[in-house]
């Protein structure tokens, strides 16, 4: 039975919306809802047009009889400068700071709704990039890799500090933490990645950089390529930072554990990302 | 500007497809699209149509003019039994058994487009019931628990084997490994539960029930309830399991290291979830 144009733009909105950057033909669109592909074209020019209004992406049409649509999910300008400045006053709490100046986050990072956010603004950093791989380090970074994965549509790794049978063979290296220079031991299961992939590396938050800097040799153990390095939050960090490239959301200032007292200013995600004037 | 039906009804969708289980009221909808709610209304009755004929999930309408809709995701027994013998078909790999009879999962728990599914069919398991929390234990529990938390939209929490400045000030309990018989110790944040809020416990992989066994005794000492427990695969056990009110979607039956065998069958989710005549 031919399905009504109104049901169609619902279904086809959904079946879009999971699965970013995916290229569905119009071919697969009219046989599922036993329609003329002229008709499927209209729908997908419908679809693009108020995706772009509402800013919730881009959907590529590809023309022709062979074509079809890739949605790529993106965060505009204001609505990410909007995000941005919310988590700055959620994180912005004195309640959060705990002894040696970290920061509780572990509720934020918790939350499915601003998981989604924060994966949606760092995959459009990337919109137009390759990525084969999201790279973290347990624990906290997950959620955050997973959320980047999802909008990328690309498999996320788990670089460990421990050493867990249920990784199989592991290439491990050793790194300096930044923050309290001691020597340090991270893995990767060998089957994790390719060699050549590209890989985005996201964490929670960095102080020195030091296990970034350990996530930078792991990925040139494995012949691979790094993209990028988002983190959601960085610290103050007084003393020599491993790394210099990276991109955040959230900059912590100041924080100080006797007085309980902490400031938080956006991090360089807004200029780097949509240009200098914000 | 007035908004087209068209448009209405793909920005609708997006809109509630990302915020499950919220009631979202009619004057939001009417006022976002300067439409008359009568029109919304309408767009209601054509969406919770779709989604029901294409298994999307329950679109709840509360009429009158204070209404609104709340989407509930949910998987249909066909779809779920077809995800769950593609799972099946993808563990039962002789590359994946590693020494000590553990399986290599971490390559499938790393892809979003699983995970999704593996989130919507356990959230669909629980439905009905009021959840305030999901739980897990670190690090291979912690996709699948955001995933369930997404479609179920309540915070996941992350219990951990090991000690964490960042975690602030926790609770721990001493847990008995029930495949290695060992005496271990878990603890989660302070701030991460509230008294008497309903728990659901999903992990990625159940031997002698020992973790989870753990995860039990940490709800207990935090005056929460324990609503239920379902994990991604559970392996053949041939000592004194711990826990035996579980579901799970895999069952591993036979694992053996030394011939790389591997057996698995569907798990007790589809009889659990669906009745007895699957």
């Amino acid at each position: 039975m031919k399905v009504r144009r109104s049901e169609r733009l619902i279904d086809m909105t959904r079946y879009l919306l999971e699965r970013p950057h995916a290229l569905v033909s119009l071919t697969f669109f009219a046989e599922r809802y036993e329609s003329a592909k002229s008709s499927i074209s209209e729908d997908l020019t419908i679809l693009k047009r108020t995706f772009q209004m509402r800013g919730t992406g881009i959907l590529e049409t590809i023309p022709g009889a062979a074509g079809g649509a890739r949605f790529i999910p993106y965060i505009l300008k204001e609505e990410a400068q909007t995000f941005i400045d919310e988590m700055t006053d959620l994180v912005a709490d004195k309640s959060r700071v705990l002894p040696g100046g970290y920061i509780y986050l572990s509720d934020i990072l918790g939350q499915p709704e601003i998981l989604r956010q924060v994966g949606r603004v760092i995959a459009t950093q990337y919109l137009n990039q390759k990525i084969d791989a999201v790279m973290t380090v347990a624990t906290k970074g997950i959620p955050i890799a997973q959320s980047v994965a999802t909008y990328l549509n690309v498999p996320f790794v788990i670089v460990r500090n421990d050493s867990k049978i249920t990784e199989g063979s592991t290439v491990s290296v050793n790194y300096v933490s930044g923050s309290s220079e001691r020597i340090k031991k991270m893995e990767l299961s060998k089957r994790s990645l390719s060699e050549g992939a590209n890989v985005l590396i996201v964490d929670d938050f960095m102080k020195g950089g030091g296990t970034i800097n350990g996530m930078k040799t792991l990925i040139e153990e494995f012949d691979a390529n790094l993209i990028g390095i988002t983190v959601f939050a960085e610290a103050a960090f007084t003393g020599n930072r491993l790394i210099d490239d990276y991109t955040s959301l959230l900059r912590v200032t100041n924080v100080n554990d006797n007085e309980k007292a902490i400031k938080v200013v956006p991090g360089n995600y807004l200029e780097t990302v949509f240009g200098a004037e914000v």
